[in-house]
């Protein structure tokens, strides 16, 4: 068996079940899960409309590299969303089924592990999912930490240079799991420098991109930073989805975009891979893509959940809202897990400790001390539970 | 970039595109493929009912493992099928996105490429995927040919004893693509020996099983061969699709089942390689698992095309009804690529090269000399094409 897979880290959810093994919610109380980042809103119904109707495609194979008309639709968003002109679909965008997948294999598609010391450069905390793909990859990992002093953004200046000199790829979270932070243009300015002298490729993470709050700013994107610099895409992918634009998870439709070369490689590598999206799923995401309606009511929903669960928890706990994305950020008292253990057992209420989405450098793990909650339950849900953890800080 | 890339062969329709790219079909004829192995039989209504049923999961993100529910759809299909009484579907099943799917991602579970000379074996000529993933998984390649005396068996023993201590994995495919050949319960019990003396785990490509002829006589599957011969399913998987059993290629619907360990680990592998399947598929797939009256009526209108096909055909080319699946693998005149390129340009009928499928050992590929024809249009059309073949082999 592939030894690579001994060197897997315990999913969060994994150590979330066990932590919770020895505890449980009390009797007569609803429980409410802010664990999970699974959005909840209904699934819109242009969507489904567009699936029943396209069902004639399960009888045929798909292409790999997906249908022109998705790979258009793909392409005009973003020239909508990020201004930018004339891009060109056919060679810089490729579907993927969502972001896990399109994440793992194009980190499979970019490392050399034959390379003495490849590594893959990652935010901490992160998304399990870049440790995970990197080690698989057979990759090095490092780490660059979210500083709580910098709006918590990643601190690529923690990583040392001969650290760069080994890395061939680095990874950016862009609104961030789980902090919320949107780089700027000077942050991309930074880690484009540091991709240029060292010749590796960034991909930016942009799944949360359309969760954001002021409708005239919406987060800026790898592309359009790179743009906005001169810069052209060489070494440059973005990652995006529809599971949190459009409430749809369970449907797996995404897309990565950007360096045609690297797209080439990455078409190459999924034509063994073989997630092919069903032609079904292909017309569906053509008509969410070319959707922005659904989107601003989805946004909307989730702005009035930071609206009515801020007021009750900033009094309480270090916490403000985020630049984008649909978390929260909680500073707690002592060790998150155990808050998150013991608020689990006085409430029923989920939280994720943020030490589980970290890593421990020279013995520092940033998530330490943070909770992540997920504001992906209903408004009245929400508030509850953030009545709840108010109660719980007060009476500790 | 993955230098492993670069090893690959080229995929065989690109091949086959490039060969047809100096030739066009005659003018006034309507082109006729039996290229490419797409199943073009309607899709069922009950799977499209059960999908549209269910769409309200797609807001929901899918488990990797599989909801309960397929699991045990699939386990009562694998009883039913196999005759394997108590499947135990919660350890040795798992859903994946079909087979091209988990063929690549099974074979990256499996190789511990850190092991020197790490090998996989193949059937020659095979299904390109086979190939592919094993490079991607930075194994060698070992080919066993089939032999026409031997109704197209794989020779195992064309194998030399110091490359099967190497081999990590096997792979077969029984119905074979593209002979049809079935293997029988020798077939089996030979592999098993190698399998048991080497220590290589067994990976079955069974996803023909369901298109035979003789409904009393469904195809042995690798499982079933191992309980007749008193031998647990240590070591041993198998592979198996919807997309040809119930005519819903775009649907990307099959399962692994066997050796619960290596199940355990493909699981975790498929935990970040993320190709989790949508709750609406899933819930289709439980649909399509427990009806066997489409799938009936499907191989009745395969086999209504053999019965009017062969008869044409069998008089002028080396061809004969295969034991399962829906290819014709015949001997053709000359170099079989010469005689794809020429029929095309005479006919307007795509067949493939059968050396395109083979790999050359000590000098001879055994798919050369052989064309595939794929009986997948509509009856009228393979008659059509049949009629076609006739006529060009005796203008030659």
């Amino acid at each position: 068996m592939n030894p690579r897979l001994a060197q897997l880290q315990p999913y969060p959810f994994e150590r979330l079940r066990k932590l919770f093994s020895t505890v449980s919610a009390p009797s007569g109380v609803r429980p409410v899960s802010l664990g999970l980042g699974e959005p909840q809103h209904p699934t819109p119904q242009l969507v489904k409309d567009a699936l029943i109707e396209s069902l004639g495609g399960l009888s045929r194979y798909p292409a790999t590299g997906g249908e022109p008309a998705l790979k258009e639709a793909i392409g005009s968003w973003i020239e909508r969303r990020y201004g930018l002109p004339e891009f060109d679909a056919g060679r810089k965008v490729l579907p993927v089924l969502g972001s896990r997948e399109a994440l793992f294999s194009l980190t499979q598609t970019i490392v050399d592990a034959s390379r003495e010391r490849a590594t893959v450069v990652c935010p901490n905390p992160f998304y399990q999912i870049y440790e995970g793909a990197a080690i698989l990859a057979g990759a090095h990992t490092a780490f660059a930490p979210a500083r709580r002093e910098r709006n918590f953004a990643c601190d690529l200046k923690a990583i040392p240079a001969e650290v760069w000199r080994d890395t061939q790829l680095l990874v950016l979270c862009s609104p961030g799991n789980p902090t919320g932070a949107v780089m700027t243009l000077d942050d991309w300015r930074e880690a484009f420098a540091l991709a240029d002298a060292h010749g590796f490729v960034i991909a930016s993470d942009e799944c949360y991109s359309e969760i954001y709050f002021d409708e005239a700013a919406p987060p800026l994107g790898v592309l359009e930073a790179a743009r906005r610099l001169g810069r052209d895409d060489r070494g440059l992918v973005m990652l995006s989805s529809l599971s949190k634009r459009s409430s749809v998870p369970g449907m797996r439709s995404g897309f990565v975009a950007g360096d045609p070369e690297i797209i080439a490689r990455f078409l190459l590598y999924r034509t063994y891979h073989g997630s092919a999206m069903s032609p079904p799923v292909q017309h569906a995401s053509i008509a969410a893509w070319g959707d922005e309606a659904h989107v601003r009511d989805n946004r909307a929903l989730y702005r009035r959940k930071f609206d009515a669960v801020l007021p009750i928890l900033e009094p309480i706990l270090e916490v403000r809202r985020p630049d984008a994305a649909f978390y929260l950020w909680a500073r707690v008292p002592g060790a998150d897990d155990v808050f998150a253990r013991d608020l689990y057992a006085a409430t029923g209420v989920t939280v994720l400790p943020g030490s589980y989405m970290g890593r421990a450098v020279d013995g520092v793990n940033p998530g330490e001390g943070y909770v992540r909650m997920a504001l992906v339950a209903g408004v009245e849900e929400c508030v509850e539970a953030a009545d709840r953890i108010a109660a719980f800080c007060k009476s500790r």
